[in-house]
């Protein structure tokens, strides 16, 4: 074929045949299509779109381009969740044990934090000794003895995605719906896991701001996950305010390590029940979903969860019992005025601990484990003028005072209380959508 | 800057700055901008288009990538011709030794022939020891001695260009009005010459086949070479039928020879003075359109257009007086009836061409100099039944009966006479153009 030919029917609105998306994407891992061609088709795909044909293909295509894991055969259901990302988003550390606890296998493939969107690994990076590049094998004896393995990809893991996502990063070509379910799903489908549990995050501090984008990223990883014979469920869930009273790397794992003591915020803990309820619904271990949320809460608050936490830690070279990287200096902003908390901005709040340096602006930028927020009020909290609404840890001057500056407004404080903003907005389940 | 920001600002269909936009060309030719990048760039203005500004900004920007020539301190008016390129367009061998008898300086930078479309170097190519390799030096001490000097770009010429059209090519991101009218005018003016008259070719032997299309290049390219202090026109002549009686490589050499001696397709003749008259009253040579065709007229009957050819082609290593060289199988094409020819398909007779190895299908590849087509029939010629309509020349069998096979309906012919179709189509000055 020729890669050109490819590209002009793309450009002109055409549909790739199964067997031309097959060998593009093949031709693009060996490199007999070259990065610039697939720049040119990349950006063909942004302004013309792909089918739900083409995009599964893509992914199918994407996912063989590499290794891959069959649990088929598993003696436990295979379940896993993927979030698009948000601010103070700390779910997955909290899930995988509590979906372990309650009899599924959890294998988790996760990624690092780019822009003010934080990422499972650089949060597990911080807690001293854990590994997150681990073998198939090694991921598999942690799964039969754990019920649940996080971890970042092999180098084998989705060359094609690997590879082509560092591409779309530098030729704007990143916000492409079609892409953008190839890329994750591709991921996800290599990983195994049976049911998939999707978290797409929608407002001011997600890749997606706008509701209506948000549903058709839910729909369209649907129609790939039922084309390619996985039980799916999306949750679009709010980010216009932070997850949780915590944002940053070491300070989300503290949190998420309360939440699994029976504590912590009420919104972390909700969400994570709701969304392992629906992984565990579909996966066959609980018959309804209330009766899910209820075992799940128990698993949480008799420590369970929290046992396999430890155990998961400990299998994967970490100390469940060490201290936590914290930044050294730490500065309070305070409320103003007296009242009642009607809102926190998360985009705000992420610019800050990007600024703290606890996030990447860069692919290849390093990450400060031990910045960012603790103590960060939420919707519906009364507070005291003076009072603290959140505290910065910071292991830098400039840079905290930088981060003081984008956080001053963050929190906006009213004279009357209002209700906590609901967290799930939507179901998506895509039935209707699994068509051709 | 950061590259993948300004592809976006495109992708949005923003307008580059002109900072902006020479930040942009001079990157890439440095390769600050990679491959990738450009390719996503493209697609982007494949979608969104230019404004003027930017097409005039990029343009200049090329140009002044890499080396250029300054006429305006020459003793004579400077002037040359661009076509976009068409079946059987020998145009540029007899007209810039034609605008040099009539007083014109003109130095003619030319390409490859690629696709159906011929190229001037390579028909240049046919005529034994001439080279277009050659120095700027050269350029001017042949532009000096002789009148007229036709050449290939030399390494450092417009080299932003050079990499970009490469990359178009294979990206097929070539079909888009600013970045053809950038490619075009940037060469054009790195050459130098005060005026240019362009030749926008319009049908199926040509790039463009419809007429608003061929139109908007037209305007494109004036408007840019009204900003940049040049005087321009163009022409817009029919491309449906091929020009002339001779398509290939050294047949085109013989029928100019023919035009330069007062003779040869009356087509051929008349549009070559018409091109030569505009360059001749834009520069200031002559008074108007009616004296200069006169002159040009005179100049081809009485042989000094054809001494200056002669003398360039001893100025640049070539033999006048050379046999060319000649495919060594040849075939008539015959008329079924007889009657009056009606139509040539330039694009099949481009294609016949191709096939015999008269071109490239690939820029890489080799051209056969001897191949191609000639006594081809033109419209309004009476012809017998059984009488040849054209004459292949091949030098390899499989090919000569492959060409056949895209020649045998080429030529209509009917049973009345009707006129021959007129080739130029319109004049375009570009008047209210020039604005911005």
């Amino acid at each position: 074929m020729i890669p050109q030919w490819l590209i002009e029917k793309k450009r002109e609105g055409g549909e790739l045949t199964a067997e031309e998306m097959r060998w593009w994407i093949a031709a693009y891992t060996k490199g007999d299509v070259s990065d610039a061609q697939m720049a040119a088709m990349a950006m063909a795909i942004y302004f013309k779109g792909m089918s739900s044909a083409e995009i599964a293909v893509m992914t199918e295509a994407m996912m063989n381009s590499g290794d891959s894991v069959d649990f088929s055969t598993w003696p436990k259901p295979t379940a896993d969740k993927h979030s698009t990302g948000g601010i103070g988003d700390k779910i997955s550390l909290i899930l995988a044990p509590l979906a372990a606890a309650a009899g599924m296998a959890v294998p988790m493939m996760s990624g690092r934090g780019l822009g003010i969107t934080g990422g499972t690994l650089d949060k597990l990076a911080a807690i001293p000794g854990f590994t997150t590049q681990i073998s198939l094998d090694k991921m598999k004896r942690v799964l039969t003895d754990v019920g649940c393995v996080m971890m970042g990809q092999t180098a084998g893991w989705v060359p094609a995605d690997k590879k082509l996502y560092a591409l779309r990063d530098v030729t704007a070509t990143v916000p492409s719906l079609g892409l953008i379910t190839a890329s994750i799903m591709s991921k996800k489908l290599a990983e195994g896991a049976e049911t998939l549990v999707f978290d797409v995050k929608c407002g001011r501090g997600a890749f997606m701001r706008k509701r209506e984008d948000a549903r058709a990223l839910a729909e369209s990883l649907l129609r790939v996950g039922q084309r390619l014979n996985r039980k799916v469920v999306a949750l679009m869930t709010d980010m216009e305010e932070p997850l949780g009273r915590a944002v940053g790397n070491a300070v989300e794992v503290t949190e998420s390590l309360e939440v699994l003591r029976g504590k912590g915020p009420r919104d972390v803990r909700e969400l994570t029940i709701e969304l392992t309820a629906w992984m565990g619904v579909l996966s066959g271990v609980f018959a309804d979903l209330e009766n899910a949320r209820a075992k799940l809460a128990a698993l949480l608050d008799d420590g369970r969860a929290l046992a396999i936490f430890r155990k998961m830690v400990a299998a994967q070279g970490g100390d469940p019992d060490a201290v936590l990287p914290r930044g050294k200096l730490c500065e309070a902003v305070r409320a103003e005025k007296g009242g009642w908390v009607r809102f926190v901005d998360a985009e705000k709040i992420g610019r800050a601990v990007l600024q703290l340096g606890g996030g990447r602006v860069q692919p290849g930028d390093d990450v400060d484990l031990g910045v960012g927020i603790e103590g960060l009020a939420q919707s519906g909290d009364r507070v005291a003028e003076g009072a603290p609404l959140m505290t910065l840890l910071a292991n830098d001057k400039t840079r905290l005072v930088a981060a003081l500056g984008l956080c001053h407004d963050a929190v906006e404080v009213a004279e009357t209380q209002t209700a906590p903003r609901a967290k799930v907005l939507e179901v998506v389940r895509g039935e209707g959508c699994a068509a051709g």
